[in-house]
């Protein structure tokens, strides 16, 4: 198992419709994310920034989030959350959640 | 079990300092840490901004976190990390990690 975290800048004006959509994430959108191997992801909220933290199962991270991206309820769901969210000044050329680097663990 | 997600800013002078405490942490404050019934604990590091995720399995985290703080390892390690950080400009007066609100969370 992999830890993965995450972090990208929201939109203080789409704050609202963000934790409203997330509040009652669609089901295909859960089962693309279930189907990529991905477990026990959570996103946290303060000061317009987004965390994630998610827990990988698989085997070839980039390729699962591949097919993640070919699904189109997951394309329709992005074009209602991809308005809300910035990413950091930091990020990669084409980098949406940017990569957080993990400097300690404790099973 | 209860997921807490921290923010807290770090000094960029001390970045290198802080990951090479937490790449070996001290035994004790990591047994302080677990005696507390703090579970699957991991820090993450981009742009002089560390993000903490734990996993709480008790019953009572502020009497469990006063025990971690009346630890005498715990209080000389944070005697090295406490320098290295600085609240969040949104941290509540003596506030240190400042609380995240979980928005999303899929098991």
């Amino acid at each position: 198992m992999q830890r993965l975290a995450t972090v990208i800048r929201i939109k203080p004006e789409k704050i609202e419709e963000y934790k409203r959509l997330h509040a009652d994430a669609w089901p295909g959108v859960l089962r693309a994310l279930q189907r990529a191997n991905v477990r026990n992801y959570s996103i946290y909220l303060r000061d317009n920034t987004l965390f994630g933290y998610m827990e990988y199962t698989g085997e070839d991270f980039e390729a699962d989030m591949a097919r993640v991206a070919e699904d189109e309820e997951t394309q329709r769901w992005w074009q209602l959350t991809d308005p809300c969210q910035l990413p950091v000044d930091s990020a990669n050329p084409g980098e949406w959640w940017a990569r957080m680097e993990e400097v300690f663990h404790m099973d």
